[in-house]
């Protein structure tokens, strides 16, 4: 368990032009009493103060209700332990004796959500047969209309259960309810933060004070500061194996479901140390994608892939548009191969 | 407790033009397999094929995976008792005596967050002074940053409970844990679900399942649609006293902190019968966009507004940039009761 | 005609914590080579500089493509002339004797597109009668199908012409070719930038060197600074009679054509001093909308709008969906006094 | 030159419940007036009207103006020459003998602006010697600020004509007046219109009308579907030349100049047989994003990239933070050839 202490953080407060004298005055005597050093630097239409001192600190102050202020400026981003500054060397999470991260193309694969011991047997014979390390499928879903199916709950995960030993893949599960932790966690290997939860604080908490394994899936709507930021407040809890997903934000293009933001990869590795995978399935919405943006995740350098397999993609109770059968994804993991040779994975 | 039933739901597929003859069959069969009334329009290149049938077995199953299916419409919005087919006359909800919608223009104002009894009760009293019907205050706030003031909790429950008595001002808190439902239900007068927790559907659930008023705060990522299928989670629960809070979207511009979308007044008038407000001071962010924002609630026909005011915002420990000055607050009251007037409110 | 000096400009540059000592050194060297004055701000982590100077010589430098460079906060706006520091008072347009500006509220109305003499005549008479001051209508349609009406061209300035005659309104009318600016100003008072052209430089630059009156429509996918770059060049080039109009932004919502940006109005008007009006026909898409838009223009402060006016929706060539009515005009106007009344306009 | 013929459109009309039933007939009978083919699906609750016809004389109604019309939704896409039903072959465009499109994965690379002599052939030279197919370079550019650095014109056009003699490169430059095209297409072997200009109507016609092979870049908020009928409007003139290319679009995320549609790339080419290429410069925005989107945009299925390379970019006029080095472009030409031969391509 770390201590909670948010490191250095480095402010810009611009000033108005129009700011009176006392008004900057103002400004540096309350960083300095929180503690801050502080630069000025006057500039010809308005002042510039810079400061650097304790993040938690600077950063609980509103600054931009002081008078005279124009504009705040934070030069650090409002994450620590998650940054790369604080570790430079790459996170490996390893799941049930599976590693994330550290150069491996990890592909989980499986049904959405858990409908039934054949649909999910079916799935997982297959996409072990195929070359996936861990499965995927749900018990818990988060729907958008509360007529849509809600998964078969503990049921569900005790059929994961038995599939892990049969076929011999850990498995991830989503929990949507903190007071469902402690239930998923007692099972599942993996256990996944969903789109829609990314900023439900008190279940990122509670992961936190858990010991398995977490995946944290980006808000569709959330800047990658703030996805990032919820990784902290799991990381802070004490938890650190953490493994990211990227899985498409809301634009206003509506041919895909959201869209996929590749770039994503690539700018989160720079700022952080921990694996980023990527979702095909979810972020496009249309079955005709997921091989194209795999191969796209795998080129641009993503730790792997969430794949929605389906051995009957028109029953399935969710998302069946998205799903691949088998014999796709069989098809899909050749190909994954010999790209990952070419770039020397 | 009303039934689960979605009413009729109404879908049109659009066949592929290069879909086999037996595609279309098989959908069709599927179609009436779930009890829907199915219509066939051949078309020069391809079929269109409408259906009418219950809307919870039709919005079940994934037409998008079916084999020569281009595209599924539906007809009908995904929810039915918020919407005014169901119920065409508007509800009035009650908040401790204090009545929302139903032509009145109702103010809460207070302060973001409860940080001490002296905060609290200057900013109560003056906001009584100047004519608010309700106040604001918040015990636990979600943060983006967990190094960040997360409330007072209980104890700023009982803070409001006291103010309430003193200023005969009932009150509206936030609750972001489904564990805490029962908590702050003990206190508040009306339980507000904030933007980030409008896809949390277990505390939808949760919210549904008891008696006090719900305010369901649109998630800055969320449509219209999925906003009136969140109210429609609380509702089919049993809990039909629920008031809509607009509070802007994410969009790309940056002057601002989100984009109010005004429009979206109107457009939920047109779609449902609930009550809808607006938040003027976290949709801006900035303090000087409080005033003209709430004036076009008001002309735009809003049922209500929820602003920060705060005795001395550059202490504040949450949103301090929108809060306003209670003289501010006063000077902005003379205005809304012109407007209103004029407007015949 | 202005000299094309863009004022002072303030940068701040971010180094990256392993900047080496020598890259600080090259980026000071370089600025203090393009005449600026700096300051350094040392911090624990990584070095802040801070540039004053001249702002075109500051801004065509690639400050981020040094080596070393993390981040660059331009810390003023990257136009001047439009702004309110060059210019704090108000600017009002006189359009053929009409005033844009200065604490009225402008009423613009009629077709969106000129499809016959019948049509724009009755149009013109009927928003006369009920109290408009300028008349709108184009000759020239953008269109994003090739296959949609055009405009009738030239013929329709002159109806508009005759119109304005008539009926004592003069108008305002689209142009989208730089090479038919030169017509357009010949007939109309108030000469239209459409959305989709507020980024077409030649089309800028060519409006500003002809004496008419422009109106500047924010591009959808425009942000705030980058429409009053916009509007900076056509002043640049000589023309300051520029009228600013917000007409929607893009947004995911698909309820509406486009989500009207109403904080944009305040938030220019603390920018810049030209006027800005607020477009309730084309935002919103909906002809039911559009009394209810123009009363929030109207509360938020804006200096007029810009309302599409049909004597036959139905029948409209372009846009009829928004159109409102001759009778629902009226009776708007009647509420549009009574609230600009109660605000003190 | 092809006739203007839309060919056929399909429309399906959702009446309101509370619609007269005289609403349902006006419908009717102005469809039957345009030469539709109608059918009615009398719902429980509503009507739906479908109709068959020719897709210009239908889209040039305002459905939506009808009384009781709910909502009108176009089956068939805008655009008709562009896409894959009325040619089901892929375009390949032959640009001075370099073919875009059939499998090729081509590379166009160079600086963003052409500066110098030097420059030019510095960087023409290393991206020949590293495999680049085509030269970019360019002439007149689109600069947000009026003050910024606007492009050499003319003489950058001979100074690419001087660079494609001596290095075997043919090149593509950007047009932004209709004014200039002559100019442009009597030097340059394919001519780039930018995303700023993609709603450019005159511009797009212009083009239409020259023979020279035109590059088509995304709007930065543009919809697919709007991408694509702005290439109908070139088509329709008569050049079916035309390649397009994905540069990001604008979305919340600020890590990134705009973000980068991937998806983009296999959606276009499920619509349309035109060829597809990727920016991966200018989407990003950042030199250390070129490289992996690269890939990505290989691996995805794109036909090609156009990649900014500066002999020295902390000198470059436009757009420094994006280019790349001659070494680093070298580097990832030996990355592309390896992942390209794993593809089969």
């Amino acid at each position: 368990m770390t201590t909670a202490r948010n490191g250095d953080q480095s402010l810009i407060i611009v000033m108005r032009p129009d700011a009176a004298p006392g008004a900057v005055d103002a400004v540096v005597e309350r960083l300095r009493g929180v503690g801050a050093e502080v630069h000025l630097s006057p500039g010809l239409r308005r002042t510039v103060v810079g400061a650097v001192g304790d993040g938690s600190r600077l950063q609980q102050l509103p600054w931009e209700a002081f008078p005279g202020v124009e504009r705040v400026v934070p030069v650090l981003a409002p994450f620590r332990f998650v940054g790369r500054e604080f570790q430079p060397e790459r996170t490996v999470v390893d799941v049930g004796g599976v590693r994330i991260g550290g150069g491996a193309f990890t592909v989980i694969a499986g049904p959405c959500a858990v409908e039934s011991r054949d649909q999910l047997f079916a799935a997982a014979e297959a996409v072990k047969a195929a070359g996936a390390s861990l499965l995927r499928g749900d018990a818990f879903k988060p729907r958008t209309s509360p007529y849509a199916f809600q998964g078969l709950g503990e049921e569900a995960l005790k059929l994961l259960a038995e599939a892990r030993h049969r076929f011999g893949l850990p498995f991830v599960a989503e929990v949507l309810d903190p007071r469902h932790v402690e239930l998923v966690a007692g099972h599942a290997d993996l256990i996944r933060i969903g789109a829609r939860n990314m900023s439900n604080f008190p279940l990122l908490a509670e992961l936190g004070r858990q010991p398995k394994p977490v995946m944290l899936k980006r808000g569709f709507t959330a800047t990658i500061e703030e996805w990032l930021s919820a990784a902290e407040y799991i990381y802070k809890e004490g938890n650190h194996d953490i493994v990211l997903c990227e899985r498409g934000i809301r634009t206003f293009e509506t041919q895909t479901r959201n869209t996929l933001d590749i770039s994503a990869v690539p700018v989160v590795q720079a700022l952080s140390h921990l694996p980023v995978m990527v979702d095909p399935s979810h972020s496009g919405g249309r079955r005709s994608l997921v091989s194209p943006l795999t191969l796209a995740a795998l080129a641009v350098g993503a730790d792997g892939v969430l794949i929605d397999v389906h051995p009957a993609p028109e029953t399935a109770l969710v998302d069946g548009p998205q799903a691949i059968l088998p014999a796709e994804f069989a098809e899909l993991m050749d190909r994954v191969r010999a790209v990952a040779a070419a770039l020397g994975r």
